[in-house]
Parts: structure tokens; C-alpha cells; sequence
């Protein structure tokens, strides 16, 4: 790796003689030390050309995430980093510039506008800057926290990348607009959780779950519906372990997977291979929806942990799965064909705990609704002392993974678990939720719930696009605030809801007549949609309707299957109290501060050995 | 000033030798420069011996406070600081402590036990420690904000000077618990604007109003009342500038001064000097509000601008002056005789302009309440842009002081511009505001408001100590929220404040009774407050209030006096439309933080000249 590095004036006057050699020239920098080895486990296309590809590694300790870059055809630069939902204003960038004389590698951030500004303090740390026969490769650094105003924060959960490909030399860094220029994002959970391997059974099996040759629409989204069976007599099994087969080629244009199990009351699903809107699909798909399997880009593979494994097969469970497979292709590539799918690793050997997954967050009802012109509205849905109590066994459940669920105005989830009245420790945060972007994740620590113990599942919106309210259902357009908690042992509890009591809510209706000059509709035969749509939101409904959320009591789903409640009274109950919560994450401000570079790393250039 | 400057080893053993003389042994030590000259112009006492004496200077271009700390009877070190309320816990402090080997200068700061720690990030820079006859004098400089997240951000308005002493020395600054300490606090205007002194008119005569001879009652509050009078036929002045007259000794008794004119309607006033609040003090000078001039602690002259000055005297204005002086006498010190007032400048050439005093914020009434146990509950009052458009000058007025005013749960005030629905401009804000401390407060940048502006004036209050709601009113324990304005030229408006429309607030206990199981008396019968009385305050009827007060139209008062009325329609009113509100202030942090030392400055001890 290492190279001869001559000074940063030798360099300039390199580039002033031949700013085109910028884009096969060998470049190399280096200015601290790279982790050990195999550094990057993790892997992501930026683009859908497949330009740039991201490496990357994190590092708990020092609350580092180590980043290689790699750009195939490079021009005269490249912009990298990181933005609150993808947008390219208000972004936290590393950029690679040259301005014929010289190249620069610095920490900048865009404004508002998505003008480019050098950042006073440069936190992306350059560790070498290296030709291969691939591309240019850059390796550099970040702490998740800098305490600059200016910086993204990297924290669990989604992150989105940004990039953007410079094509001229610039004067300077501010010259850049990023309106101008290529760009696009990447959703990526970029704090994995380092958990170690749990071993396989012996006697491990596995079983491809793909849809064969399928010949990929020509449009930006498809999801493709793809029906697989299992041996006839296939007996009871416990899956340890999922990956994703990807076929090469396509790494860029397969978004998301699922594998669901269909509903067992059926003797037979069609077979079926083709996009899940299609009239031609079988109406029976529609009952094949307890996930056994998801992934999503940038996902590795999925591990039960050694103690536990996910049910399939034998009795009373279907012999059919669904396969769905998302193709993202923003290029509209044609003709690209595709036999994608996951693999299942599975064992007889049954492992001492069935695995479960649990449903929480709010029930699929009207009720629950979110004002238009909102851009960040919370809805919460609770699991109850009362419900845990009577479900949950005494020694408790353990939560391992969890994916998180909305519709398409849903920007943030989060589960908190809370004892005695105490927020004790998030199940799961995520504060960058994409609708587009969901995974099952591995918790980077189990958390265990108790019998009495709450969950509560607080899910923001933004209806800034949105006219009328958005209330709660299965629909596209209405919302959904869920997170499915895998877990064991399993227990009969699938689902453990909430939604405000239906007659605080007429209250609700009543009261905005009263205070309103204009007319909402409350008259018994109109539907809580209808009703919805006739209030005028202006900030006392707005703010009233969140204070009703707050405080009216709550209509409980105890349930053990989607029909089946436990016993007890589940209305009009009391909303759990919390007499304190937990604090939102505070980063910690990197100490090493005074040895970062204050301006941007004028890059060392040299023949290498790459 | 130069002294010479042993090594710190030598100053430690020295120390170790005789511990005790640490209280009159000559300190020094030199790490900067002070500033040029005169360079003190403000002063205040700390504790109420008069063993702490502050003096400070304020460079705005450096953004820095200079201090000067006279400690008159050392014994092992004194902390001195500032925190949100005054209290000793949360608080932002520098440390002069010893441990018999050394003695040491440190940032430092309390955590919410009162536990001292030393500061990661020193920003308190100690410039010379000196003796002097009257005791040690420390001088030291702390930029306004630091962006060091233990640190107190120095803003304009009130801050609240902390002290404690320390008897004893100490293994380790970490040994210090503030709670076993001598402390106090301080209220004082650190940021005084630096405005040049308007020259004064060739003929300027002076009048002093003070109670002569005042025996200082042995109690901690006393609120002295005098009657003094203007000299028959004493014809219309301008008062041009006032200042205080402080009995020598008695600087940490007086608290604060006002002198009121009584209302012309009264051919004569009973003279008086006693207690305001003494059985024997006649009902009339309860007529006597009309402010001349309010003087407090730390406070120098009070000057008009060049242009303006305050009428008084002549036909149609009463003779009578009322003199209120607020002793403040912790240490219930008694036999001190006092004859402190106000010393006013005028001049019988009447200047261009007469200046005036406007009220801004809520009108004194019920329906404008707090609920208990609130502890940042804001009111806000308005006045409106069509109460400015009727009643302002078209070229408009120039607002060059302010006194915020509340009763006793006020925590901040705030008063804003507003011009075609944006606020542009804080008039006046004080983010610690004390009701104990109501200043008349230069402004740094003379204000100009035009016909069609709107003035929106917020309160936050804290009633955590409050079982019952708290309303507006006249009485002690009721509250207000007023901004009294000081401009030029006088204008007819007096009064420009508002309260929530009546009905509306009837609408919110009809709301409150259907929501609630517990009755809540809407009877006619039933006043405004015994209705605040009877609300059960869950989180529903406090959000709802607050929206309510954010939403429903207002009663304007736009009046000439207290009882005229502009002519025009001030009932139900909507509330101004406010697009774009300004931000918060955010604090520059200072770019020389680097030159800053890490850890507690060793002082350099020799033989002074002091």
C-alpha cells in the first residue's frame, strides 16, 4: 500500500500541466493509518451506473465509521455524504475537487440552496487516496458525532448517502452548486451492529427461494410477486440463518426481498410469476403475509441468535411462500434478466426456542389520523402493562431484530420500553425512516421485556403534499405506524395495539363544530374518514387533536392471531403513564478535535504500486 | 502593575510553608493584558457584607465581559459565577482555591447536586491576581458565549451573579459542594449597552428626591413610600437624565428606587414617608403610578436621547411626586439611617420631542391564566397593526428604553416587531427576567415601530409552586405581563395590550366540562377565575388552553388612558398573522478557544506594589 508520496507542490504543478491525466493519474495520500485488515465488510452501489461503489466499515470504539470510495470513471471530482432524508441541500459532503492546479480532498456542507461551503471544521479525515485498476479509491474517516452545526450526525437506523459527480475543474470548492450537477442517494443502515456469528447445525440445510429469469419491466418500480412450495410432507423445521442471492450484474436494481408464509386455511396457492399488480395475480396471494424472511440492500445476512430459530413447515403452517422482490430501476433499463431471491438456512434439529414476531404500534383504524400540511406529526400506538402482564411468560421475551413499518408519510419510528411508569431503553430507533427503505434489523442489543412492562411505538409523519387528513388503514394513501418485533420464546401474543377510544374522538368532532364557524360533519351516518375531511385545520384543531392523542383513553388489541383477543376489558383503558423519559441521544464531541486539518487535504501525488 | 513572577514550584512551596497567610499574602500573576484604562465603569457589591465587589467592563467587539473580583477578608478561595436563576446548582463558575501547597485559578462549573467539577474547556482567562489595601483582586475575562455546553451563555437582561466562599483548603476543587457553603446571588445587568452620553443642555438644573433620614426598618423586604412636591407654579421641564443617590454604606441595602407622579386630578397629595404598605400611608398616593424614573442595583444614569426628554411640570400635570425605595436587608441589619433617592436632571429649554411611555403586553384580567404546576406556561399580548396605524405618527416612533414587568412567576420576557406579517426585530428580551429586578433597560439599538406594525409582547412563567390556576389581575399573587415602552415623539396611545375574546374562553370550559367527568362550574354565576379554579388540569385542558390562547381572537385595548378608547371596532379581533418568526439567538463561539489553557492556572505569587 504504500507509495512514494512527493510534495504538495510537485503535485500541483502535475495537475497545471495535464488537468485531463486527472482521471487515470495515480493518486495517493497518506496521513493516518488504515484499520488492520478485510476492513470492509459491508458494500453498496451509490449510483445505478454502478460510478461509485461505498465500502465501509464501523468502529464502536472509537465511534468511527471508516468509508472507502470507490469511483470508476472519474472526471474532474466527486461529492460524498450525507443528508437527513437524501436531499442534496442542507447535506454534511466530503468533496474531491481540482481546479486544473491541484487536487483537494475536504469536509464541506451545502446550504439550503445547495451551494457548497468548505467546512471550518474538517472532520472527514483522509486516510489514502489510491489508484486501482478499477477507479480511484479513497479511503477516509468520520467520527458518528462532530458537534459541528454543519455535520450530519451517524446515528442507528437509516442513513442517507449522497453523491454527486463533478465533470469540469472548478477554482474553488465554492463554485459548486449541487443543482447542477449528477447526483443521487443511497438508503443504507450504515450503523451495523457488530454481532458475532452464532454456529450453524450440523445438519443445516438450504432452500433458494427465487423467482427464475425473470425478465425485469422496463419501469422505475415493480414488485414481483413469485409463488414457491415446499416438499410435500416437509416437517416442522427451524430456519437459523437467510441471505440474499442477488444475481450478478444486477446488484443496483434489486431494492428489497421478502419471503411470506401463506395462510395456512388454504389446501392450495396457484403458482404465479409476475408483477404483484398484475390482474393476472391469484387472489389467494393476497393471504400470504407472515414474513419469514426480508432483506433490503446493504443487508448482510440475517442470523437467528443460537438459542432460537423461526418456525416452518410440518402441521397446521402452509406449504406455500410468497417471494416478493423489488426491482428500484431509475434508468429503465430493458431486457436485463434477473433470478434474484433469498436463501434459507434451516435445521431438524428443532433449537430450543421457537422464534416470534410481534405486531405493535396502531391498529389499522380511522381514528388514528394526521392533520394535512403537517411536517412533523407524532401518532402513538402502546402495548400496555396490562396486555404484557396477562401475555408475556414470567421470565420475560427477548427482542433480537425488528423491522419497522409505515406508509408513504412516515419519517421517523421509534419503540421505547418503559417499567414502572420509567422509559428504560429504545428497541428501536430509527430517525431517518425511509417507507422505501425497510429492513429487518438486528438490535445491536437484545432488550428484554417483562410481564407488566409498555411499549410504546411513536411513529412522525410529514403530510406536507397531503390536502386532507391521512388517517389510519391498510390503504397506500392512509398510514400505518407498526413495528414487528422478532423475538423469543414465541408466545401467543401476535399483536399488541392501540388506537384512541372511537367516543373521545366524536367529542373531538363535536368540539371543532362548536369552535368553528363552518360545518363538520358528525351526523351519525357519516363514516371517521368523511368526518376527518370536513374539519377546517387550522391551529387550534391541529393542536386540540394532538392533545386529544395525548389523553384520551385508548382502545387495546390483546390479540393472539388478528382475530383473536385475549381475555379482559381492552376499551376505554387509561393511557400507560410515564412519569420520565428517556432523553434524546446526545453525541459525544470527538476529543481528537484540535488534530483534524482546518482547510482541505491537498492530495500527494505519485506513481503507485495499485 | 508589573510584579515579579516566581516560578509556580516556588509559589507552591511557599504556600506549603504557611498556609494561613494565604489571606493576606501578595498575589500575582500576569497571563494577558487588561484592559487600556478606566476601565470599570460598573460596580455592585455581591454578598450583603460587602466582602465581594464586582466591577466589569464590556468590550463588544471582542465579545468578552472583563471582571474584576475584590475579595476584602480571603480565607481559603471564593467561587464566583453565574447561572440560569441564581441558584448554586447548574451554575457556570470560576474557582480561586487552595490546597495549602498551591494556590489555583479554574473554570469551572456545579452539576445539578451542586457538586463542583473542573471545566474540560477553560474559557474564564484569568489576566492578573493582585493585593491590593482593600483585599485580593482578581482580573479575569470570559467571552459571552463559549459553545462549551456547561458554560452560561451571557446574553442581554438579567444574569444572575453567583458567589460562595470557601473557609477552609481543599484536597481538590472536586471536594467542593456548593451546598455546604456561605453563597448568595446577585441580580445585575451585565451587558449595559455602550451608548455616548447625550451632552446635557447649557441649563440644566438638578432636584433631588430622597426620603431624608430614613430609619431602615430590621426586616429582609421593606418598600419605603415618600411624598415630595414640585415648587408651586414650577412650570413644564424636560427631564433630560436622572441618576441615583446612594447613602455611602448603604450600596447593598437599596435595591432598587422609582419615582411616580400622581395623577393630576388631585388638587393635593397628603405628604407621607413610611412603609408602602403601612395602614397609615393614605389612599391617594395609590394614584401615584405614573413612572419619571426607575433606578436598580448595578444600574448608573438614566439619559434621554439628544432629541427628547420627559415633560413634567406645569399645567395639567400634578405636583406631587411619590419616591419608592425597595430596601433589601437580608442580614436584618438594624439602626442604619439612610437617605438614598433620585437625582433629576432638567431643563426649562424643552427639547425637540417630548418622549413618552407606552404599555404593551395583557390586559389585567382573568380570562388570561396560568395553570399550576406549569413550568414554562407563555401568554402572549398584542398590539395590533391596526391599533399602530390609527395611533402612530407616519413617520413612526423611536423606542430607546424599556421596563418589562411581571408578578411573581415570571421567568422571561420577551417583546417583538412584526412588519407585514414577520417579525424583524426584538425590542426588549429577557430570558432570565426577574421580578425582583425591574430595570429600566437602555436598548443596545434605538427601535423604530411604524404605523401598521405589530408588537407582540410573550411571558413564560413557571407556577410549579401553584396549586390553583394563576390569572391575570392586579393583586400579588395574580399575574401580568407588560413591556413599558419608552419612545419620542409622545404619542396619544398609552395602551396597546390584549386578552383572549370572553366568549371563547367560555367555549373552553363548556369544552372542559364534556371532556372531563369532574364538573367544572359554567354557571352564569361563576367568575372567571372561580371557573380556572374549578378545571381539573390533565395534559388535555393545559394543551387546550395554550391552543385556545394561540388561536381564538382577541379584545384589543388601544387606548389613550387607561379607560379611553380609539375610536374603532376592538372586539374580537383576529390574531396577527405571523409568517416568519425570528430565531433564536445563537452564540458566536469564540474562534480563539485554542489558546485557551486546559487546566486550572497555577498563580505565580511575589511581592507586589499593590
Amino acid at each position: 500500500m504504500k507509495v512514494p508520496s512527493p510534495s504538495a507542490r510537485e503535485a500541483a504543478s502535475m495537475y497545471g500541466t495535464a488537468v485531463a491525466v486527472f482521471l487515470v493519474i495515480v493518486v495517493a495520500a497518506l496521513q493516518g493509518s488504515a484499520p488492520a485488515e478485510s476492513p470492509f465488510p459491508f458494500h453498496i452501489p451509490l449510483d445505478p451506473e454502478g460510478t461509485l461503489e461505498l465500502s465501509w466499515n464501523v468502529s464502536y470504539a472509537e465511534e468511527t465509521v471508516y468509508f472507502q470510495l470507490l469511483v470508476r470513471e472519474l472526471k474532474a471530482g466527486v461529492l460524498f455524504g450525507m443528508s437527513d432524508r437524501g436531499e442534496l441541500e442542507n447535506a454534511d459532503l466530503v468533496v474531491l475537487w481540482t481546479d486544473r492546479d491541484g487536487a483537494y480532498f475536504g469536509d464541506a456542507w451545502s446550504d439550503q440552496k445547495g451551494q457548497v461551503h468548505l467546512d471550518s471544521q474538517q472532520d472527514y479525515q483522509l486516510l489514502r487516496a489510491q489508484r486501482t485498476p478499477e477507479g480511484l479509491c479513497l479511503l477516509f474517516k468520520r467520527p458518528f458525532g462532530t458537534c459541528d452545526p454543519n455535520d450530519y450526525l451517524i446515528e442507528d437506523g437509516t442513513v442517507h448517502l449522497v453523491y454527486g459527480l463533478l465533470e469540469e475543474p472548478l477554482q474553488s470548492l465554492e463554485a459548486i452548486n449541487t443543482s447542477g450537477l449528477r447526483t443521487g442517494l443511497q438508503r443504507v443502515q450504515l450503523l451495523k451492529p457488530s454481532i458475532p456469528q452464532p454456529a450453524l447445525p450440523a445438519d443445516t440445510r438450504t432452500m433458494e427461494i427465487r423467482a427464475p429469469d425473470v425478465l425485469i419491466p422496463g419501469q422505475q418500480t415493480t414488485y414481483w410477486c413469485y409463488i414457491a412450495e415446499l416438499p410435500d410432507g416437509f416437517p416442522r423445521h427451524h430456519i437459523v440463518m437467510y441471505e440474499p442471492i442477488v444475481t450478478e450484474g444486477n446488484e443496483a436494481l434489486v431494492h428489497h426481498m421478502e419471503v411470506f408464509q401463506c395462510a395456512a386455511e388454504f389446501e392450495s396457492v396457484p403458482h404465479f410469476s409476475g408483477p404483484c399488480d398484475s390482474k393476472m395475480k391469484p387472489q389467494r396471494l393476497n393471504y400470504c403475509r407472515h414474513v419469514l424472511a426480508a432483506w433490503a440492500l446493504g443487508a448482510k445476512a440475517f442470523y437467528y441468535p443460537e438459542e432460537a430459530g423461526l418456525a416452518f413447515g410440518g402441521p397446521g403452517s402452509s406449504r406455500f411462500l410468497r417471494l416478493e422482490v423489488h426491482y428500484h430501476n431509475p434508468l429503465v433499463i430493458r431486457g436485463r434478466r434477473d433470478s434474484s431471491g433469498i436463501r434459507l438456512y434451516y435445521t431438524a434439529t428443532l433449537r430450543r426456542f421457537d422464534a416470534g414476531i410481534m405486531e405493535l404500534g396502531l391498529v389499522y383504524t380511522p381514528v388514528m389520523a394526521i392533520p394535512p400540511q403537517e411536517t412533523a406529526f407524532v401518532l402513538t400506538g402502546y402495548c400496555t402493562d396490562k396486555c404484557t402482564q396477562l401475555a408475556l411468560p414470567p421470565s420475560g421475551i427477548h427482542v433480537f431484530a425488528s423491522q419497522l413499518h409505515t406508509h408513504l408519510t412516515g419519517r421517523k419510528v421509534v419503540t421505547v420500553l418503559a417499567r414502572d411508569g420509567r422509559e428504560t431503553e429504545v428497541v428501536n430507533r430509527d430517525s431517518h425512516y425511509s417507507p422505501h427503505f425497510q429492513e429487518i434489523r438486528m438490535l445491536r442489543k437484545v432488550v428484554s421485556v417483562h410481564p407488566g412492562d409498555v411499549l410504546i411505538t411513536s411513529c412522525t409523519y410529514n403530510t406536507e403534499d397531503r390536502r386532507l387528513a391521512t388517517v389510519g388503514g391498510f390503504g397506500i394513501l392512509e398510514e400505518m405506524c407498526v413495528n414487528y418485533m422478532h423475538y423469543y420464546p414465541q408466545t401467543q401474543l401476535e399483536l399488541c395495539k392501540s388506537a384512541v377510544d372511537p367516543g373521545f374522538l366524536q367529542k373531538y368532532f363535536h368540539l371543532v363544530n362548536r369552535f368553528n364557524s363552518e360545518e363538520v360533519c358528525t351526523c351519525p351516518q357519516a363514516s371517521v374518514p368523511e368526518q376527518f375531511a370536513s374539519v377546517p385545520w387550522n391551529s387550534f384543531n391541529r393542536e386540540v387533536l394532538k392533545a386529544l392523542y395525548g389523553f384520551a383513553p385508548i382502545s387495546m388489541h390483546c390479540n393472539k392471531s388478528s382475530a383473536v383477543r385475549f381475555q379482559g376489558e381492552w376499551n376505554q383503558q387509561p393511557l400507560p403513564e410515564i412519569v420520565s423519559r428517556l432523553e434524546e441521544p446526545t453525541p459525544h464531541c470527538p476529543a481528537s478535535r484540535a488534530q483534524s486539518p482546518t482547510g482541505p487535504t491537498v492530495l500527494s501525488i505519485g506513481e503507485g504500486k495499485g
